[in-house]
């Protein structure tokens, strides 16, 4: 610790004077992390105006530097910088009548990597965040069953368990602009999405315990908020890779997320993954709750309307540059994106820089996994023009993610939900950036 | 939402008479989980008293179910439930002079999974917790290099970057038992490590922007807190993996991380991961700081200290039963732990029931990453007499983790750093479990 005055006069006027124009990232340092380049010395760069401290300079001394901080564990559970309190959940008011029953979106653009961290996962409720005693709360297990089974939260934990990486998205991410409303920025766009590391039973130990009739085909997940949200699931889906819930991100999971036990069911539309888990109802249909047919389903042109379309197929989002993160000058960047795809891995992320007609592969942050978000990053040199950035998500089952055109000859205009089409931001030549759809 | 008052006193009557004893996983359960039984009538359960719930019984409705809840955005950054307030951070009074040059231990007995949630990251500061203004942080690199540089934090960001998941561990993790002391649980004998997401730039990618002299070995990496801390690293090490990290887990780093940035040296002791980092000097020596002399050294029995000592070598805690989590009664449990090596991916881990005597191979949750925290888990049945269990990780070099014995054989009592030998749990016969030590 510095701590004699003169000292420390000295060496923040040195500091000052040395302050130059700040170091950018040149093309070899791109092309480095591709691993493309050995030689430093192959590519002269793009940006030589470096910053050029003064030799052996220390760095300035600033307050901080000169008093003692804060001891551990004043804040015994902590909490985010000051300096970061604009990264927030945000909902939008004119969107739904009551707050209960209504959304709040998570600060996509401002996130990195792929975890989600708890505190900024998007919100989506029917009736408000209950409020539950884990002590008091049951898991019942019933329908068509050898024996049905009711079990604590003490009961669950005990049993054999798993833990997986997976994206959850609301089906209605994006869902303003299918008939060509224009969100202000990533986070109304896209920001309906999370991806955690989930851990609890896998719900086939659970339902084996109970002993499935045969000829069950459904199940019916039911959550013990005020809304009893119910939604139907098949037996397949089931049996497959869902899992009963008790942990996200390493903790228990937070209220708002369905605290204590939530239906984790990988890849599909967000509202099958029931909050406040307190009910599974196996059966030989589907049970047409309120959920799934006033609301989830997709109207087409003809009038009819596409009903338990589960899948969320592939999407993905440039969160930098975006309309929260305007360009500052011409020159090299790193474009930064999320994919994700609810049929299993990410195969390829293509950028493209003018609206569609060149496409980029962008490399992919390993590990890639399954029906998890995956970060894509491709380098990019801004000439001061006006461009028009996309990125299109190729799946590891060949799925496509399509264009808003192919999107509206397949479906129409009258859907809410499941909007995964190619999405443009332009960069205009201040270097603010705007949402705008290309037809 | 059920709301006629009748109704609901029907349904709690009925699921108050319905309740009986609860469900418990059987052997089936966990041989399915490792994909070893096809059928279910394979093999009886252990446990037949499964709780028989009424046919068709709704699951009982509960206050909160009655009444709308919280609604979106009322917590813009969201918190754990009020029924994990005891899921916090603790630090040990006796432990240390002050709090500001002091740790506290994360909870790692209440966690699920690999992912640590940032506001339970363990802590372990020299000076404090700093304030940083990210407006006004810089860091510097200099010394033997072509071009010092200067850094904002806007400069930084632009740069390529990474994401990876890794663990970070204090060295004196368990450093209080090398002479036969013993914490009171999990928390205490092995919270200082976490693992998180972890984006940033290499730190290759910085110093070859700086062009770093041919005859540079050494880089010291220095805090901007009031222990202005600072580490000397090898360069090959620097070259290698070692990244200049802003985020933490999708968000910006916490505070007692080293907002607004953290140099991470994977695998390598949690202090030279330096926290608040804001100079890099390039040298031919180690700079021989007041950390790297009086402190992180091992002395040994001849009175000789091992310098340098940086990998933070194969480790395991077993986190269910433990200290803080006892067993209830006899039956069929899952025993959980955390394995993980600063010299890349946990190999196989090694559960004893006896203390030693025997060894069963444990099952990694997939993906096994490099120099990540790896869950592992293991069936087995407590038959309700004393028990002693161990874990015993095994990394990709081959390394074993050893005994207490052969760490005392090789280094003696006299250290603090590096004690990451075999940990005993003794289970009692109340299912309370004390830590023990098995020379």
């Amino acid at each position: 610790m510095i701590d004699d005055p003169a000292e420390i006069e000295r060496i923040e006027a040195e500091h000052k004077a040395s302050l130059r124009p700040v170091a950018r990232p040149n093309r070899r340092d791109f092309l480095r992390g591709a691993g493309l380049v050995t030689a430093a010395s192959a590519l002269a760069p793009l940006h030589p105006k470096l910053a050029a401290a003064g030799d052996n300079l220390p760095p300035n001394v600033p307050e901080w530097t000169k008093t003692l901080g804060a001891g551990v564990a004043e804040n015994p559970y902590g909490m985010p910088s000051k300096y970061e309190k604009s990264v927030v959940r945000r909902n939008v008011e004119w969107l739904t009548v009551s707050t209960q029953s209504s959304v709040s979106f998570s600060p996509i653009h401002e996130l990195d990597g792929i975890i989600t961290p708890n505190g900024l996962c998007f919100e989506r409720h029917h009736g408000g965040v209950p409020e539950v005693d884990p002590n008091e709360h049951r898991l019942i297990i019933h329908g068509m069953v050898d024996r049905p089974l009711i079990f604590t939260m003490e009961d669950l934990v005990r049993f054999p368990s798993v833990s997986r990486i997976h994206f959850l998205e609301c089906p209605a991410n994006g869902g303003m602009e299918w008939k060509g409303a224009q969100m202000d920025g990533a986070q109304f766009t896209h920001g309906m999405v999370h991806c955690c590391e989930w851990t609890g039973v896998p719900l086939s130990t659970l339902l084996q315990e109970a002993g499935v009739h045969k000829n069950a085909t459904w199940l019916l997940a039911e959550g013990a908020d005020a809304a009893a949200m119910t939604r139907s699931i098949p037996i397949e889906k089931a049996l497959e890779d869902c899992i009963v819930c008790y942990s996200q991100n390493g903790e228990r999971i937070r209220p708002e997320q369905g605290y204590p036990l939530r239906l984790m069911v990988p890849g599909w539309e967000g509202n099958v993954n029931v909050k406040w888990l307190r009910r599974l109802k196996l059966g030989d249909r589907p049970w047409q709750t309120r959920e799934e047919t006033s609301k989830y389903t997709d109207l087409m042109p003809d009038g009819m309307a596409r009903q338990f379309t589960f899948v969320q197929e592939a999407n993905s989002v440039i969160t930098f540059p975006c309309p929260e993160k305007p360009l500052k000058d011409k020159g090299l960047y790193e474009v930064r994106g999320l994919a994700w795809s609810g049929r299993g891995r990410i195969k390829r992320v293509d950028v493209s820089f003018d609206g569609g007609d060149n496409w980029h592969t962008a490399t992919l942050q390993e590990p890639v996994l399954s029906k998890a978000l995956t970060r894509f990053r491709i380098p990019w040199t801004w000439n001061g023009g006006p461009a028009f950035l996309q990125a299109r998500a190729i799946d590891e089952s060949g799925y496509v993610q399509p264009t808003i055109a192919q999107l509206r000859k397949a479906r129409g205009v009258n859907s809410i939900y499941h909007k995964n089409s190619v999405h443009t931001w332009r960069v205009n030549p201040d270097g603010t950036v705007n949402n705008v759809q290309i037809v």
